[in-house]
């Protein structure tokens, strides 16, 4: 049992949303701990609020409670999920938020939240969050099993869009899956699939171009530290995702890319 | 008693007033568990406040202290309130701000904070929420009971501005009250109200026709997900009041209406 | 001890970075508490953080830890420091950010961070404040030492820019060290200063000048409240330095000037 919940939104703080969430939490056990993940996820950007949660969890104790919410169906009849993988739990609509996670924390048990008697004391139909996951999460950090939620479910939604397959030597167009405040360009690729096709990690001896609209990059370098002026570096970032960082300016103005772009990378040769 | 303290101010996050606020509090007592309702107030709009105030706190339990701090009068000679009422505690500033929360949770009773023995030990003339509200709502949560703060008051300021009275069949300006990182535009219009001059809840059938600027909305839905592409969507948002949206995009946008504008409602007919 | 620590950083909250921190705070304690100073900071603005850092954290009681992370030399050699000054200890890298705080709170104790014992599980070459930063503050919660951080020292980093020096009736250029979300511009001019220059606390009758590209001020008021209509106002701010605000208007705005701007100051005469 944890007394720790995460909340991960496309709410921004701009509104009370999130605040009534830790109300509707704390309603339920006072005593519960509260941690933002992150409520900046593009509206509704499922693939982006994957990519935070894949890449956020781990660093939080086992047991923790992850409440996810990127929702453009609340109110209709899309599921809603309480998932048990790689000793934690997750909460989300079934529309792929949790896919990420589960490629690497397999195997996972999955329930389909139902049973109202966890719900909280208001209903509305835009609002599940506040009325639903998180009261949901507190009594599960209560002690409440996810099979009192409602039946296993395993025919889960997938992930919003497949991952790019890379190949040895061929230019391949590969997502933009986030961008952070410094502008540093994050790429769906993976250190573990770099690995997979160099034969080994990736260092400042391994060939990767990458070609966007508005620039290149070619340089591999360990660390932020390491890249020199408005030249953009290619590293692997703290989530073990393929990032491209410019020391003394944004990369994504460098290359002239946002989210959801696919410039071209290709990888050795 | 109560532990749980939330905040709501136009302090935004950009600095460290609202952290500065949360040390004055833990300096009390650093076992209060604090909670954030809403820092994204518009600077100084009083109203936009009390909206967020009045739509946010019921997510609480009862005996939360919720410190409340849009404040233009700052340092001048404006009372300050500790406010008892449905069960919560407010702290705020006498300038309408918890207008809106009285409205709907009365009776209330309501003192002046005046004991200078529960202030915190800085005494600015700009910054009473850390020096002043901070560490009152920190004295009231281990216990301090209201009547030591100061004298009984009743002649509150009241809301910055009336509420628009709707009419049957005739189009009646209605105050845009606040607008959502989604671009929901929220009206300031009840669905109390708007189901008294119905003489039933809102629904499907019900005629209601907004003309703005830029744009009009006359489709009732009952939730995001049932809104279809651009088409603006009237619905009841989970505070109670109605709201315009936009499947897929802002109704902000293409109604183009900003908070303080004021489009026309007509009800029925 | 004291199970409080603050996070001072530059990381936004667009991204999941600063969630990872406090996951990793959580996971070698999960009873501490955590309070956001600041994550706003200017990347990379080591001087704008020294201000946030110095200004905020007397909020807080003694004992509190301070973690404060802006760093753009993450991953290459420059030290990484745990510092006990006023009662409080500060963990920050050895590039200046401390340098405010050490100014006002002395003698001080500091010590390079080298003892791998109490660094988290991962090791990136980008993220100490996940790796390093957090899990050493939730150990010197937990009552470690910060002598077994690592050896003492004493030859600190300096601030990134001197303070201006003040004279008596002369006009000297003084950095804007901040602009808060109301427009509010905060120079790096201390009250402290002002007083030892004019002999008294400044008031109505002191004679200040400020000219900036855009606008000038010169009317010294006690707080926000008694600022009238368009005409900035100088005032003594909520952390002692001297600010100029506008009461229906930015302040930033009517001076034309961005923080690291130079405005002209005349003192007296």
């Amino acid at each position: 049992m944890s007394g720790l919940i995460t909340l991960t939104t496309d709410f921004g703080l701009e509104d009370s949303y999130v605040g009534q969430v830790k109300g509707a939490i704390l309603a339920v056990d006072p005593g519960l701990t509260i941690v933002d993940l992150c409520h900046h996820v593009a509206p509704q950007d499922v693939r982006g609020g994957a990519y935070i949660l894949e890449t956020g969890y781990a660093a939080f104790p086992a047991g923790t409670i992850h409440v996810a919410v990127v929702d453009p169906g609340v109110g209709t009849e899309r599921r809603m999920l309480a998932v048990q993988a790689g000793g934690h739990r997750f909460l989300a609509p079934d529309n792929g938020l949790v896919g990420r996670v589960l490629e690497r924390a397999t195997p996972f048990v999955a329930h389909a939240i139902q049973n109202r008697a966890f719900f909280g004391p208001r209903a509305s139909a835009t609002f599940a969050a506040r009325d639903i996951f998180g009261p949901v999460a507190a009594w599960i950090a209560r002690g409440v099993e996810l099979e009192r939620l409602g039946p296993a479910v395993t025919d889960l939604v997938g992930l919003p869009a497949e991952r790019p397959r890379l190949e040895l030597g061929r230019a391949v167009r590969v997502p933009v899956v986030a961008i952070d405040r410094f502008g540093n360009v994050v790429l769906d690729v993976t250190v573990e699939a770099l690995t997979a096709l160099l034969g080994h990690p990736p260092d400042g001896r391994s060939f990767l171009h990458l070609v966007a609209e508005g620039g290149e990059a070619s340089r591999f370098v360990r660390t932020y530290g390491d890249a020199v002026g408005r030249e953009p570096a290619l590293l692997v970032n703290s989530a073990g995702y393929l990032e491209v960082a410019v020391a003394s300016g944004r990369a994504d103005v460098a290359l002239g890319v946002r989210v959801g772009m696919h410039p071209a990378l290709r990888v050795g040769r």
